[in-house]
Order: C-alpha cells, then sequence, then structure tokens
C-alpha cells in the first residue's frame, strides 16, 4: 500500500509574476513593516522578543526596520525531512517537491447517504483512514473534520492520536491554545522519543495570521510551543481579497509577504533554524454578496505570485488545495478544485493543505469529494513527472512495426508499455453512452459514493508498537482526567 | 454586445518540454518523413505536387528529405487576419493571441428538458446564437452541432448561411467534400466581395489527418480548394494516443509534428503565403476499454508539448478546448474540461475550437455545457492578463487607510476599483448552505440551463445587409436546386 512519499517534480514551475513585480510587492511589503507595521496581540513575551531584535514596538503595534526580518530569516532552513513514524512516509518539505495533505478544519461532513451533519471523531477517524489507504495523499493532515461530539479543550488527544494510530503518514498537532500544542508534542514524544523530536521535525502546524497585519495571542502562544520544540510552523496570511486585504491581486500579494515575513521570522528569534514554512491561505470575496468565493482566476494569480515571492525568499511555500464554495460535489465543486489544485501543482507549492475532501467553502469535509479529490492528485503525479523523451518513450520501433493507416494496438511497443502508459482514472466513465444509460446513468458523485465505501470496508491499519499505544493512551486518560470538560 | 474580439496574452507561456527533448522529437519527425514517409490517398494531384518539390513519391508513399518541408514552410505567416463581417470582430490567429471557438462536429445534442437526440438545424441557430451573445467566445466556429434534419450534401449551404445571418463572428466553412467547399468560399465572395476574398482570410477550416501518417482525398480536396482561395486551413492530427499513435507522449508528439508539417507544407506549395495553422487533436485512449478519455494528465502534457513544436516552426497552433468523455453535465464533465482548459490557455494555443458545449467525447453538444464552460472562458480571460503592478494596483493608500485589524470593504481604494475587481462567475454559487437549500439545492448545471434559456430569449441578432443576404439565398436556392438531395 506505500507509494511515492511525495512529489518530485520533473516540470518547470509556471512563473506569471515578473521579476519587476516581485521587486515592486516586496518593496512595498517593506514599507508595510516599516511604515505601518503589525500588531501582536495579548502576548506581551512576543513583544519583548522583538525588541530585544531590533523591531520598535509601540504598545502592541511592531515596526520592523528594512532588512531586519530577511537577516533573521537566513536561519530558515530551505529544505527539511518531516519524520513520520514509518520511515518510508517522511516527506522533505520544500525544494521541487509537493506533498499532499487533508482538508483541514470543517465542523461539519457530508455524504450522499446521510447528508450534511456536525463532524464526530468517528468521522474524523474515516477521514484518517481515507487519507491512509490513498496512494495519492502523502500526509495524514490535521482536523481532517471538528470532532464536535468530543469536548472542546480535549478533542485535541484524540484526534492526534487518531493520526498515529489508524495512519503511519506524518501529522499536524493541535494549534487552539498553548497548552494544547503541548500535549501534541509530548504525544510526539512518546512516539518518536524526546531526544528525536527536539533534534528532528515530526510535526507540522498551521499558525494562521489574523489578516490585515495582526498576530493573536493563540496563534502566537502555539506557535512558540512548536518552535521552541523545533517543530514546523506554517505560518499562514489567511485573506478573503477584498475584506482582509485590498480589492487587488498585487496590493493582496504585498500583504500576504508582510505578514508571512513577520510570523517566520518569528520563530527564528525563539528557536534559530526550526524549520518553518511560508504560508498563504488566499481568496477573494463576491463583491456583491461578500461572500468567499474560490476557483476565481484571481484567485490562482495570488497563488502563483505568493509561490514565487516564497520562492525568492528561499522558504519553503504552503498554499492551494482542492477549493470549492460549492455546497455539493457537482459541476462547481469540480470546476474550482480543478483550477486550483492545477494552479497548486504548477506554482511550486511545496506543501498543500485542503488536497482533499474540502466541500462549501471549507466548511464541510465530504466524503465522495475526498475520493474525487485523489483522484485529481493522482493526475498530478503524472502530470509533475514532465514528458519522458527517452529512447522506449521515443517508440521508433512502433512506427516501424505499424506504418501508415495501421493501428498501434498491437504494436510490440504497445504492448510493452501499456500497463503504465495512461493514468486510469478511478471516477471517470469513459463508457460510450448507451453502456452508461445500461448502468444506471450514474454521474461522478455517485460513482465516488461506491468507493469510499468498498476502501473503508477494506481498511486494515499500520502495525503500532503496543508499549508506545498503551503509553498514548495512558498519557490522554491522566491529562483527560486533570481538569474539566468544556468547550471553549 | 461587443466585448475584445480576442485573448491577448500578458502571462508567458508555460513550457513543459525542454528544449533537448523538443529537439529529440524534431529528429524523430524527420526520420518518420524520410525512412516511413506519408500516405496522401487517392489524390494522384496532390502526388503530383510533392513530386514536383522533390519529394520521393512511391505509390500513394511520399517520403521527404530532411529539411526540405521546413524550408517550404517558410513562406507560411507567424501571424495573420480572419477577417469577420463586422470588422470589430475581426481576429488575430498567432502570436501572444487565443481565440475561442464553439464545439465542432457532434452529431448529437442535449439539454436537460429534452434530453438527448439528434441535431437540427434549430439546434445549429441556437448555438451560433449563444457563440455570438457570448462575450467570451470569439468565433462562430464551424459545425457546432450536425444538423441531421437536412440532406448530407446540402446542409453545408444552411450551415455557412446560419454563420453569416445570425452572427457577425468571423466563422468556418465545410470540408466534407471539395464542391462543398467551393459552396463555402462562393458564400463568402457574396459575403466580402471576390478580390477581398482572393485577398484577405475570411475563413478558416478544419482539416484533419487520418492518422496515422496518412490524408485521405476528402480532406486533401478541401484543403486544395481553400488553400488555392487564400482561405485558412488547420491542418490537425487527430490521434487517440494508444490506437492512431504510440501509447507514449513523446512518440506521439514525433507523430503530430510529422504530419502537421507535411500537411502545412502542402498548403504553401499550392499558394505560398496561404494561412495556416499548426492542428494537434490529441487525447488518449483507455487501454482497458480503447475509449477516448479527456483532461488526462497525458493529454495535457500532449497540447503542451505539441504548443512548443508549432511554436519552434513558427506558426499558429490550434489545439485544446473543453473536454470531456461524461454524459452528462456533471463533476466528470467539469473537472475534465477545467484542466484542458487551462492546459490550453497556459501552452499558449491560439485558435482553440471546442471551447464551449462540448460533451461525451465531442458526440454531443450541450447546451448547459456551453454556458458553463463560456464562464470558464471568461475566467481565462482574467488569467491570461496575469498580475498588474500599476500603482492604483498595489493600493498603499488602502493599507494606510484601513491598518491592522481593519476592514477593507468601506476602502476609498476598494470603492474605486470592486466594480472591475474579481470576475462574477455567471454559474457558480457562492452563498451561504442555509442559502443554497432555500433556493432549491440547485446543482451547477440545473443553474446553467435557466442561463442559456435567457439568453435564447433575448437574443436580437446582428444586422445583415438586405442585398447580401438575398443573394446569399439565391445562391444557396439555385445551387441546392441543381442537384438531388443525398446522405453520403
Amino acid at each position: 500500500m506505500i507509494g511515492a512519499p511525495y512529489i518530485t517534480r520533473n516540470i518547470p514551475v509556471f512563473d506569471v509574476l515578473s521579476d519587476e513585480g516581485a521587486e515592486k510587492i516586496e518593496a512595498q511589503a517593506d514599507r508595510l513593516l516599516w511604515e505601518i507595521g503589525l500588531e501582536f496581540r495579548e502576548a506581551p513575551e512576543i513583544l519583548q522578543i522583538w525588541k530585544a531584535a531590533g523591531a520598535e514596538v509601540d504598545g502592541e503595534r511592531v515596526r520592523f526596520p528594512k532588512g531586519m526580518l530577511r537577516e533573521v530569516l537566513k536561519t530558515a532552513p530551505a529544505q527539511f525531512t518531516q519524520h513520520a513514524r514509518n520511515p518510508a512516509r517522511n516527506v522533505e518539505v520544500g525544494g521541487n517537491n509537493i506533498i499532499f495533505a487533508p482538508v483541514y478544519g470543517p465542523p461539519f461532513v457530508t455524504d450522499l447517504d446521510k447528508g450534511r451533519r456536525y463532524g464526530t471523531i468517528e468521522d474524523f477517524r474515516n477521514f484518517v483512514k481515507l487519507a491512509y489507504m490513498s496512494p495519492w495523499l502523502h500526509h495524514s493532515g490535521g482536523t481532517v473534520c471538528e470532532p464536535v461530539d468530543l469536548p472542546v479543550n480535549k478533542r485535541h488527544f484524540d484526534m492526534v492520536y487518531a493520526h498515529i494510530k489508524y495512519s503511519d503518514k506524518p501529522f499536524m498537532g493541535s494549534v487552539t491554545a498553548p497548552e494544547r500544542a503541548e500535549d501534541s508534542v509530548n504525544m510526539a514524544r512518546i512516539v518518536f522519543g524526546d531526544d528525536f523530536v527536539d533534534q528532528n521535525c515530526v510535526m507540522i502546524q498551521l499558525i494562521n495570521a489574523n489578516s490585515p497585519l495582526v498576530f493573536d495571542a493563540t496563534m502566537l502562544g502555539a506557535l512558540k510551543v512548536y518552535a521552541s520544540a523545533n517543530q514546523a510552523c506554517i505560518v499562514s496570511p489567511f485573506i478573503l481579497a477584498g475584506a482582509m486585504s485590498p480589492v487587488t491581486v498585487a496590493g493582496t500579494l504585498s500583504q500576504v509577504l508582510a505578514e508571512a515575513m513577520a510570523g517566520c521570522a518569528l520563530t527564528q528569534l525563539i528557536r534559530p533554524g526550526a524549520p518553518v514554512v511560508f504560508g498563504a491561505f488566499v481568496s477573494s470575496i463576491s463583491m456583491q454578496s461578500g461572500a468567499p468565493t474560490f476557483g476565481s482566476p484571481e484567485g490562482s494569480l495570488l497563488l502563483n505570485g505568493a509561490a514565487k515571492l516564497a520562492r525568492r525568499l528561499g522558504l519553503p511555500f504552503r498554499s492551494g488545495g482542492s477549493f470549492t464554495a460549492s455546497k455539493t460535489p457537482d459541476a462547481q465543486s469540480a470546476q474550482e478544485s480543478a483550477q486550483t489544485i492545477a494552479a497548486t501543482v504548477q506554482a511550486g507549492v511545496n506543501f498543500c493543505l485542503h488536497a482533499a475532501g474540502w466541500l462549501e467553502g471549507g466548511l464541510c469535509s465530504s466524503y465522495e469529494k475526498f475520493v474525487m479529490d485523489a483522484d485529481q492528485l493522482a493526475m498530478m503525479h503524472v502530470l509533475a513527472k514532465g514528458i519522458d523523451v527517452s529512447d522506449e518513450a521515443m517508440a521508433m520501433d512502433a512506427f516501424q512495426e505499424v506504418g501508415p493507416g495501421g493501428h498501434f494496438l498491437g504494436a510490440a511497443h504497445t504492448q510493452r508499455n501499456f500497463e503504465s502508459a495512461f493514468y486510469r482514472s478511478t471516477i471517470a466513465d469513459n463508457n460510450s453512452y448507451e453502456q452508461w444509460l445500461a448502468d444506471g446513468q450514474l454521474d461522478a458523485a455517485t460513482r465516488a459514493n461506491k468507493i469510499w465505501k468498498d476502501m473503508l470496508a477494506g481498511y486494515t491499519g499500520p502495525e503500532l508498537d503496543p508499549g508506545i499505544d498503551e503509553a498514548l493512551v495512558s498519557f490522554m486518560e491522566e491529562r483527560k482526567a486533570s481538569f474539566p470538560d468544556s468547550n471553549v
């Protein structure tokens, strides 16, 4: 069941933003950082760190002299390994690599049988299992859905445990409070050992900016825990352009760069050399209704431009996914997701969260969408390989055998190569109209419904050392018993 | 109702094939042309042309000495104007331009109300009207569907007339027999005048190779008529890789290049300087069932590689479209179409047939798919503009006004720019789940159904000079009366 642990791209990046354009955006980011500055709210400790590093601190507002953040960022690695408990699943974050991880954060789940409802820990485990079983997802992700049936202040135990127990792919820790981040790190220590965790990245976390130009105490608290523990932070401006940034691509990009530089640099002041990723979650809003939109051309341009800014900064880049605003796995959902995942791969994204399962602007994890997206991710693997021009791929002997007007199906070259020749979609129906009628006129979503149910029915988990399993369970039970349930 | 007559791209091409790879493929195409050769079937006149130009002719097999075709192709223009009867609709074929034209060839049509049935001349006129009304289609196309209710040997009159009467965008002529090509040219002469047609391109035609390595008498006859009349031919290898070419991307590309070079060069021997387009219709087949597949990653690589080969040859390039094998406008349809249209724009295609309406592997023109595709084409217009880094787009004043934690919706910069800020999809539903429920839980296809019906209900045609109209109708009536109906 082990596929390639991640994609190493053999195609160039598609570079939409000119070098001159990038320089203009960088110059404006420098101005934003100095003339306007960022706010770090309810985080006096962080303000102290900035002050000591040479920033101007005025209340919660921090202004950065030109060049300061770039200097601080020099200790950040251009590429790093995130270790999985199965070393064959380790991923290399950065460089020419692409890592696909599932959707993150939805409070709701949906499938064609039961419809839309709040997510539960059972749903959470199901999505972990599906990501484990798909060769096209390289990572188990984090909050694959919110397990709303568990208390808010304790569900992180069950989430991290599910990633460890039901998968052996790399995973993400909790960021909703500093103590939950600590719990996550401690669970990783049980699995990997204290020294190993101190010296290696075994978890990667999503730290969102509170755009525009604000970081809040929750995110800063989690960032500090993880950076101190040498675990990776993805510092991501979370922007719906037009509301949380200007209504233009270039203006928004200057804000993305300012926010990401500040957040990424902070990790280096906390622990120089700690792994960090330049993140960007950026889409636009409908200027009629204010609703977020996905799969838009502006979204693709924002993604592409941000990737270039990260590349110029020498940091691994996280963005993209299989986005849609649709409420159902219909044509809108597929069109928007296809546009964003193609843009993701072409832009040179290194870490792609939300690669499978995302529906309804991220409010809902869809079982059908998950396997439909996985099929797309498989195609991205083929695309990223580029064009093979080996002698075998040139197929000169096939032409010599077949000649004008002939048929290649029976050619020796075809026989030698057809097994690996063309990707076989698990979702597409390529049959004739008559055959499709006879098969019940199913649409893609209905075919996907059968696939995920078959996958879950056939799930067999990876082995987990019983001693580690027991230690994890004891740790969780003790911690859970030590404080009361709460839903904040 | 007049939009931009075509796209001039402001983004670079996405170049997947390396220069070394392209050279290897070109070298093999030269070998195919000389060592194997092409067959020109039942076309003694064409064989004479090749012989006179220095090719080796053996029966119907023609072998081309290395360099011969490239030399002949030197007279072909790198870019040319196709004139429309409304000069504001003229299109520039080649260079950095992209022209979108509707689906070509389907015998069937479908919509959500009446389902799938054979196309009629009424359907044909409807698709011409929809293409006329959409600002995102630059071209009226050709066989937008087959009008199966008209006799095969006379329907070309009504098709060409419909393009002239119900639209003022540029269009395509008939290629199904040399005399039907002559009729098409004669109808164009009535509209544009004899001298103008002789000196300018007013029609563009699809000439398919009978791959592998064969051109048949029908296509050669039409090619000869159009090239002689100085009208544009799109010479297109029509390849389902694995059956009509080797099962590999690189091998198939060498065949595409050999076939396109031979067909394009032939137009130059018939009339040096005649406008010609390097075409490539290439997809793969399912190696399980033999059925054609669309939207595959191999299809995107083939398209991208062929674009580079055309660019290196200095010829305008036709390929791509909004392809799908799906039988219904579902998620499969949208995903496959999104992947192919994105690949089309990024590869640097100049003329894109099948940009809207294609369903079921090209067997069916879909009304809903037509307007869904048009929405995608609109987004491609935005994408092709790239990233504006003007001072206004940089939005520095918005940051100065809003500051950390603020909201950009009310900013002066937002007020100045929001009208043109983000493309507003006509198909996507970006509302909340609750609003979507209240609106009837419609999927994208159902929303599209209303759009095309509203469009047709609101159609008002462009003016056509009554004298020209009368002359066209008289010409058709006389010609139709001069020979019996036939269904071949």
